[in-house]
């Protein structure tokens, strides 16, 4: 067998490998961080998919392709994909660039190591209890426990899954067959993941139930305090109440101390809270960059392992030579799990905690801002006062003003916003959410989070909505 | 409140930036692409964790800290952190490098954008489309659907709902209350994540059927029928059977084509099959990097939006100007996705479908070597003969060579892979795994899937456990 084959050649030089690593990382630097953070340059090139597709060749063939062919391709990915760092990304909730943490993701995917065993990541499973700790520390836990997930809606799963099991602890070896009816309480304005994890856990959307809001979007305590009640006389069991501290689109907060004496009253478990569970991400204000989402836990009594623990021999060997407490992997539900914890860790050391504040702080100054000058002007309504970084407005274009009377006003205004969105796009100035919520027709929401943005880029967003809306 | 306070001055110096993220690049490679590949150090530099702790100072406090402090903690998490690109780590199934995918894996890191619309990922909509496609041709399918999933757990869990969801569909807004009791049929050696799955989806762990597997860890599709039966005329609804293709263990594939003959009789979905889904994880033996796993489906009527929809107003809006049909987020459980496409996208097409065919062809041919080799030498036994990449075996140490017969013999046996294990680990010069199996006592797990590994890896793997084992 030995050196009979050509198999024993496989092309593994080191140098090559270095320079072509080193020459996408120079355009990496070019062209997501440079020039995807120039305010002069587009924040998207808009393409058409069959355009897009054509470009960038996307098919995979039997031969593979030499380095200088790959770096070009490097180019056109960076080039043709969204800046999401870019001043003028007001999309999502999240935006803007940490090279602290950037440098700890590059680190992370270099390291290329499993957080379930101490033998395998002796770093992280440290750093990551190190982590939780500070997060819960600032929310005012002296203890707990905490995981830190794929993203939000898997953290917010994770904390059904450990009420329920707090609450029938059959139900991991038994299921929900036999049980009663459980049921979720969550307000109108709160995140889908919620509806879709009832489905995935088996208990069902339609016991979601859906407490009512205020104008400004905050879950009513009453209201919620009636539903517990109704539902429980149908012989159902309500086990937990899904808070949001920042809702999706407005950006309104539950009235967590109202809301945790509903709890109490009821002895639900409260997930976002002084009681229970929180789900943060810190992939969104905390700029620490995607996948970084930390379920922080109350719990002491080793709850989040009990419920999740399989015990897989060929990873958690009870006869290994050091503290089996460090083999976290029985606290996931995953096997393999990425490490998300390096990144917010370095930017945390980079920055500290006063730096994280400073920048939530400068966040809510643009905001104040941005309400302030959009007060000023002609054609721009609030739909309610922020509570937080959203800022929800519609822009009333000039044919439209003063005709809040007509039938068919509604209707219009409706389409202004994605007529505006469209044109943004296209011309790749900016990038703004929309949608429409209960009966409120299509309005812009902006979010304001990255500490790269300027008045200037408030002023500039205004100045476009007015640019691109002045002819409808 | 123009200018008014000093947040505005937020320091977003870019050169600075760039300067510390360049350092840090440059220690990435030294530490971890060139030293932590490099056969002459160590795969780990083992440390107690009170020890590791404090070398690392994780404590998170206020104050921020300078660039060149930073870059010492990046070296140091470098420096502590699991080799696991290293010639001698054979502790997982995950191991080596690629440099193709890495570049992916940087950049995608650098674009921080989020999979579920096209307007926030036109690039990766439609690269994710193009290597699930690639992915089904390589096993066959001319159509179907799929997606990344946050590791194979979360795929094969996805894999669950769905076969749920085609059976009962009222079961996503319903619930299972109500319904008749479950099962999930698989053998007694697949991964542990369809138990943890089946408690997380509602079904209840004890509703997993675990079927018998022969010598080789195969499952007998003998037992799957009769199990199937039984369970059926208890009055529970069989729903799934999950299939494995490579046990984590031993290696062994389940007899698809016999299994999937009792799945036709008994109208089951089938998962890792030519019938219904295929978990399948680039991140292992495709050296991908973590996370890359893609659940892959063969269903073409939507069944996956349809089990996973929420139709958030605020992504998925239905007055967009292109089409909805790319904002692939409805297919997800997440909401907030990461890219985890573009590294197994470049690494493709770097090395085209031959590069990798030619991977899994050494992996294969190394592995024959090692087992040559293995059973020319003294005090090697294989559990059984391999059939994939695990070989499983015992070291037999000099002071139990002929004791078979002795009643203490199994016991002694047991302690002699944690001992090795504990040697290798301090002295850091290899990672191999162990665990016990059924009524097998501890024997080591080597995975051999690297490119970078070579023959003398092999010898020298078998030479090590002699010189650590060779005074017990």
């Amino acid at each position: 067998l030995k050196d009979s084959s050509p198999l024993w050649k496989f092309p593994t030089d080191r140098f090559v490998n270095y320079f072509f690593l080193n020459e996408a990382f120079k355009i990496i630097v070019d062209e997501v961080l440079n020039k995807g953070t120039d305010v002069q340059q587009k924040v998207c090139d808009w393409k058409e998919p069959e355009e897009l597709a054509q470009l960038l060749d996307l098919e995979l063939r039997a031969a593979g392709e030499p380095h200088h062919r790959l770096l070009e391709r490097v180019r056109d990915v960076a080039k043709y994909s969204i800046k999401t760092s870019h001043p003028r990304f007001f999309n999502q909730q999240f935006a803007g660039v940490d090279y602290h943490s950037l440098a700890g993701r590059f680190l992370s995917e270099a390291l290329n190591t499993n957080l379930y065993t101490y033998e395998a990541a002796p770093v992280f499973v440290l750093m990551e209890n190190e982590v939780l700790r500070s997060l819960r520390l600032l929310i005012g836990w002296t203890e707990g426990d905490g995981i830190f997930c794929p993203g939000g809606s898997t953290s917010n799963m994770y904390a059904m899954n450990l009420a329920r099991f707090q609450l029938f602890p059959e139900v991991k070896s038994q299921g929900l067959c036999g049980l009663p009816r459980l049921a979720i309480f969550t307000s109108s304005q709160s995140h889908y993941s919620v509806k879709k994890g009832a489905g995935f856990l088996g208990i069902g959307t339609d016991n979601v139930i859906l407490v009512k809001v205020d104008d400004g979007g905050c879950m009513i305590p009453e209201d919620l305090d009636e539903k517990i009640a109704l539902v429980k006389s149908q012989g159902t069991v309500p086990f937990i109440v899904s808070c949001t501290a920042g809702t999706t689109v407005q950006g309104a907060f539950d009235p967590l101390d109202r809301i945790a004496d509903v709890c109490e009253k009821h002895k639900l478990w409260m997930h976002v809270d002084v009681t229970n569970s929180v789900a943060w991400n810190p992939h969104k204000l905390l700029l620490a960059g995607l996948q970084c989402s930390a379920l922080l836990l109350r719990d002491c009594t080793g709850l989040l392992k009990r419920c999740h623990v399989a015990n897989a021999t060929y990873l958690f060997q009870q006869d290994k030579f050091y503290d089996l407490d460090l083999d976290i992997g029985n606290k996931s539900l995953q096997c393999s799990r990425k490490v998300d914890c390096l990144k917010l860790w370095l930017m945390w050391k980079a920055v500290g905690s006063s730096g994280l504040e400073e920048r939530v702080n400068k966040a809510c100054l643009l905001c104040r801002y941005f309400v302030q000058e959009l007060k000023k002007r002609k054609g721009f309504y609030l739909l309610h006062e922020p509570e937080f970084l959203n800022i929800c407005f519609w822009f009333i274009p000039p044919s439209l003003r003063g005709k809040e009377g007509n039938p068919d006003y509604q209707e219009k205004l409706a389409k202004v916003a994605p007529a505006i969105k469209e044109r943004m796009m296209k011309k790749g100035s900016m990038m703004v959410g929309y949608q429409p919520l209960e009966n409120k027709v299509n309005f812009f929401r902006m979010v304001v989070l990255s500490p790269l943005v300027s008045q200037e880029d408030m002023d500039f967003c205004l100045d476009e909505i007015e640019r691109l809306g002045n002819d409808m």
